[in-house]
């Protein structure tokens, strides 16, 4: 009886979770009528008080309340409420920062989520590797960027005026977005661009590999349920 | 014998529905010459006339005549002519909708693909997991927009006019497509974007994973015929 | 020692074939100099004439002749070199398909690379996947250039003028190449775009994933030699 | 304890060159002030101090000097100092040639990093295979730019002026980076654009996988410890 109660909150919670995050975009709308904003914040109101009688149930119901309160979930909960109340008393409505915080509430979504659990999980596994790939990843942009600059700086001392400026080429060029705001145009920067292109695929894409065939180890983890960080979570 | 007449009126079936798809994309060339027009007019008739006397044939030789009508088969099949006869009779011709119904002929090639059913059979075994980093992508492209939403809305308060705006540039950028209409000007929302793809190209292409690995799954339920959803095949 | 000379001679072959392919390139860069045009054909006309001592060599040497000459190696040999005599009979210098021709030369090295046998190995094995998955890649580019089609047509007819000219821009996004020439301006078409590419970079992935796994079974038939298509090789 | 000492060592070395590589971007920032240009060159000044420090000691201790000093890494540590060097005898501080060779200091790195490892042994592993496939990979890209360059050189002869030219489509194409700067308009050249597209994702694919697969083999021999070219390392 209880069971199906708690479920039936859960599900509420979760639902008002993505609908604050849907109002959160809706509001950055230009050209809001003054009724949709006041409909707004009577949803935010009511959000966060579901949200605050769901933190107080909590503490009131967790087996050593201090714990709960500074465990990583319990300072979540606190936070996507704090910024309501805080603004309520001092009118700091305006403070972009403020707001932003109240996005910390998809962050309530990983209590609930499998998906988030099983991503923990994949990033322990695949730790030191993880860090080792960003690191050549880093390098080959570096790299990449400091090339291109010397062959395009003098051709293009806009796009490419310095190696900072570069950086933004290697990154978007060796991901495959290419937006087309910078690119080489001489011959050097183009033949450069395809050994870069040939080398640096095979390296960008391994993190990418690396995370996939951890999250792959994760789900075999989860089936024989021998879970090395179970115990962090509430 | 009748096996082989039967083979070949599926091979006629399925040249239909394929040059049924081509006559449709013809009648959107703009400037199309009224002859053309008349000509595509008679193949849609008579590629009715034979999608009709299929329907007949095999509502007339089903088992359960009822059975057949209402399975998902039995009412594509129906779609797929209910259309013309419909326009005949009201001069609908106009009706944009009405046509776009003559697509879900394609549809009808699902009883004799493979691969169709290749899918749906990779579908059902990955359906939670799917679900799953769906969930997860649809997270990291909303968070995606709210970061470049604040890092370039003062910038280019056009390109990045709300969150909505935003979400444009975090699909086309995390997919890598990149076309150049959007993309982030300010030290910050370059910086961002930088951050975004490397964590963001593991997750995107997670989904991609999944479904590749389930249909390499699904090849090896056919080999050994264990096959969990032949039932619904008609 | 006769292999020696045999080894010296295929590498030289190796080498025209590249030289002879760099050749026709440098021939198509705009306001070259009589000079190296008259060095390129001078180029040209050694190259013919040991592929034509190697072309009567082989000849010479085979087994059983007929079967040589109206071999696909054999018909490669004499394509390589039938039109440079051709043209000196008629003067078709100037005919863009008999250029062309030379091309076939690339197919020469077939004889002497890994890569391509074991290429059409992997073709060989993945054959009747590969054609099931184009074909529900050619649906899926179809079905996405019809719906953009709906979406975008009236707000820009003139890139979207008919399901053809949408083709362009659902085979450019779906292999996220996005050229940036065509995109979708409704909100519509966006959110057409965001479904299209959820799903399609999925599907079309497969038949990549294909040839690559694959290959790496060629690679395996390769070490333990039980070739199913050894025997049509010269 | 002197474990402890060389290990602080290192990780003031590893600081310092990734110290070196940042400031050398900054110096090509434009408008840089005389007090930051300043700060930049006793930086440099102090950072080849200490490199020379390194140097001097790894030669004293070393087993057999000679060996060391014409060993890879110790060549790479002296090209790290020794441009400074003669920048000081001759002011060549303007040469840029001389300046690039203190990006030699990102093999430094190589010393420390285990990644660097895991990749050499990578290499090692799969040398064969991506020399076939990079050969594969140019073939396809020359041959995807020579028919580009039949199909669009007479409707946009500037972007298409020769093959050389179209090569530099093919590899943005063929990549799927996709600038946005040159692309077909011809109804033949977006065909063609669609079939190369089709095959040689496939194929571009290709060497990225046998990257991947091979680190991830190397990976495994790390763990065995048979070691094919542990014995160059220093």
């Amino acid at each position: 009886m209880a069971a199906r109660w708690i479920h039936a909150g859960e599900l509420l919670i979760q639902a008002l979770i993505l609908f604050s995050l849907v109002s959160f975009a809706i509001e950055t709308l230009p050209d809001l009528s003054p009724r949709v904003l006041r409909a707004l914040e009577i949803a935010e109101a009511v959000t966060v008080g579901v949200f605050t009688i769901e933190y107080l149930l909590r503490v009131a119901f967790a087996r050593d309340r201090l714990r709960f309160i500074f465990s990583p979930m319990g300072l979540i909960d606190l936070l996507a409420i704090l910024p309501f109340y805080v603004a309520l008393g001092v009118d700091l409505r305006s403070v972009r920062a403020l707001r932003l915080i109240r996005l910390v509430r998809i962050l309530k979504l990983a209590r609930y989520n499998k998906a988030v659990r099983r991503f923990r999980r994949a990033i322990f596994v695949a730790k030191e590797e993880i860090v080792l790939f960003l690191g050549v990843t880093a390098l080959l942009l570096y790299f990449a960027a400091v090339g291109i600059y010397y062959f395009e700086h003098d051709a293009q001392p806009e796009q490419f005026a310095s190696v900072f400026h570069s950086l933004w080429w290697s990154v978007t060029t060796l991901t495959t977005v290419g937006y087309g705001d910078v690119y080489p145009v001489t011959v050097g920067g183009r033949i450069f661009t395809f050994f870069v292109l040939l080398i640096g695929l095979g390296i960008v894409s391994i993190p990418t590999g690396i995370v996939s065939s951890a999250l792959l180890q994760a789900r075999e983890m989860e089936e024989t349920e021998k879970d090395p960080i179970a115990k962090t979570d509430a």
